[in-house]
């Protein structure tokens, strides 16, 4: 794997990259879509490929269980088993493991758990985790970290900002393959000084990108800002930025204004299985009775394979029956629209009028502040703060 | 619609067609995909246009429930509604009625019944059926007829056939578009004498096309042929000649050998959606574990998208994981299979060996007894008596 920064942003700390693998090169700023099994919910490899993304997700912790690391080497690794052309990287299961596993127990050596899903017993090292991910064969692949559940102690969070070190320099001493790239993962909750001591330990140990892990996890949209101001700066330039299970389209954008080169989410595929489906102009709840008879596209200035051809009324009417059509249509004009904003990121960033774009996006997104949830709700002051600092 | 009979079997009942359509010119014999509330399910209009399917059928019962025709209606009609740019049938719905919906009441006047979905009650007259078969907007529409569940008595056949026959009246009677053209359907259970009068009966009302409804209901495949060769004989030459609900392939061949010109079937994607899949040699169910660590396609005989990309150690993992990818790939080779079918059989007729054909399948058949399920099991030799009465 390669890497080269073709391009810093003047006004904010993005900048254009390329990321070349054996299966794809990449433009940075990039956003990847999530296969946590293999395939993106109902999509095939051609639908991702028309829809833009040359590098996809898949998970470590759910195709060790199902069908087993052993089995996808068997039939020639992942790209093979899935009949996905392009780059894939693969999440090491650290974040899956404390998420959705039972009676974790975590030692120095390694964590034992029970499978979510037949309750079977396992015992994961660092080691075993390399081991998994050679046998997978993704492009990149990432070290065993161990994530924590925040709010949480000051001590919880030390232990497993050196553990998580400890494990990431085991995760390099037992690599086998020279042809996949390894990442080392960022822990330290909100804490700043275990965030300064985390990037800094993974930094000394050379990896060939970094991930900032540990977030997402329920903090507010500040905190986690706050928190990649922090990091980033300590993380080597040279090499690419990857923010893990991030984010809604605010936090792209911001994501990519504070250095962050990669980024990987279940938001437009779980959100399209549910109905919710992003547009320019905010978030459209297909369920809603008001769309029984819209004849409309879902976003009228979409250019997505499913505007093109169907009405809201049809994916209604698809969601109302419950439809698996309907996941499929909802979310590929999701995944678009994420693809569509990298893009259009990336453009603003190589014309030097990202902090313009910036602007732009929070003008249409205060103006519709249904395209927030949660945390976000409310925020739109500190973002404008935030974006303005440079623009002035 | 026209149809035109371009070329009659010199070894059989079996003929090769033109049937035009505002939408489509469709060759036949055709197999019509089922998409119940619009899409097959998992499927979207381009899918079924590389399979080859230029006529697909939509149900009016489900429809009717499910968004309502009146909806469907403003929302400019079923092709601009689905997005589906071929042509359309929509079944009536009286098969629905008499098999899914509960408490069912029939009466000259028309049919009360109670929806499967919420119980609400609906009274359907014939007039209403074309009302609402005329706002959905179907190039082919069907007559409301009274299906009865075999076996029972001769006096409720007697019964159906007599009020099938007012009803189909009634339906013609109550058009109002001159768009559509509209089947009548010939019911009389396993009764000779009864399925030879309402075959002459509907004949003398002049219909665009005629079907053969209520087989395909438990029946045996032996009791199946013998209706369709009393009965085809009786209807109009010049009009096409569909059987509903049918079938597996060895019924489509059979059908065809007796003069059926359309047929329609949720096998091909009711059995990709439960994984068991139609090649060459035999049934696949893909669930089994030898399918696990099996990197040959479903069918190494097959060219179609699924068996150009991907394994049965795939397709096996994705039914294991319950994707709705794996129904979905599923349904895209069970429909190729039954499209092939049908163009060999096509081609079979053109070329004037379609004896040749059948006795070649039934060799196949033969061979991969599991190709056949439940009442086809333990009847090839019957096949062979009547697919030779021609050939030699």
């Amino acid at each position: 794997m390669r890497y080269q920064v073709e391009q810093p942003d003047p006004c904010s700390k993005g900048r254009i990259g390329l990321l070349t693998t054996n299966h794809a090169e990449i433009q940075t700023p990039a956003f990847m879509p999530v296969g946590s099994l293999g395939p993106v919910k109902g999509l095939e490899s051609d639908d991702l490929q028309k829809l833009g993304f040359p590098l996809i997700l898949n998970n470590a912790y759910h195709l060790y269980l199902r069908p087993g690391h052993k089995i996808v080497a068997e039939m020639g690794g992942l790209h093979a088993f899935t009949g996905w052309p392009g780059a894939i990287l693969t999440d090491s299961g650290g974040f899956q493991i404390f998420s959705l596993a039972k009676l974790c127990d975590v030692t120095d050596d390694g964590v034992t758990f029970q499978s979510h899903i037949d309750g079977s017993r396992h015992f994961i090292t660092p080691e075993k985790a390399i081991e998994i991910e050679e046998a997978l064969g993704a492009d990149i692949i990432m070290v065993l970290d161990q994530c924590v559940a925040l709010p949480t102690g000051r001590e919880v969070i030390q232990e497993s900002v050196r553990r998580t070190k400890l494990w990431a320099e085991r995760c390099q001493a037992s690599r086998r393959r020279t042809d996949q790239a390894l990442f080392g993962i960022v822990q330290g909750g909100l804490d700043p000084d275990l965030r300064l001591d985390s990037a800094r330990e993974l930094a000394t140990l050379g990896f060939d990108g970094y991930a900032v892990g540990g977030l997402s996890v329920g903090e507010g949209k500040a905190d986690m800002y706050a928190v990649l101001d922090l990091t980033v700066p300590e993380l080597p330039e040279k090499k690419p930025r990857y923010l893990m299970g991030v984010g809604l389209p605010e936090d792209l954008v911001e994501g990519v204004a504070r250095g962050i080169d990669l980024f990987d989410c279940v938001v437009p595929s779980r959100h399209g299985r549910t109905g919710s489906l992003f547009t320019a102009s905010g978030r459209v709840v297909i369920k809603q009775a008001q769309y029984a008879v819209d004849e409309r596209p879902v976003d009228p200035a979409c250019a997505c394979p499913v505007c093109r051809r169907y009405s809201r009324a049809y994916l209604h009417h698809l969601f109302a029956v419950k439809e698996m059509l309907g996941a499929r249509l909802n979310t590929i004009h999701n995944l678009w629209y994420f693809s569509d904003l990298m893009r259009r990121i990336r453009e603003a960033l190589v014309e030097g009028r990202f902090a313009a774009f910036r602007e732009a996006f929070y003008r249409d997104h205060d103006r519709q502040s249904e395209m927030t949830t949660g945390a976000a709700n409310g925020e739109p002051e500190l973002y404008s703060e935030l974006h303005r600092s440079c623009h002035t």
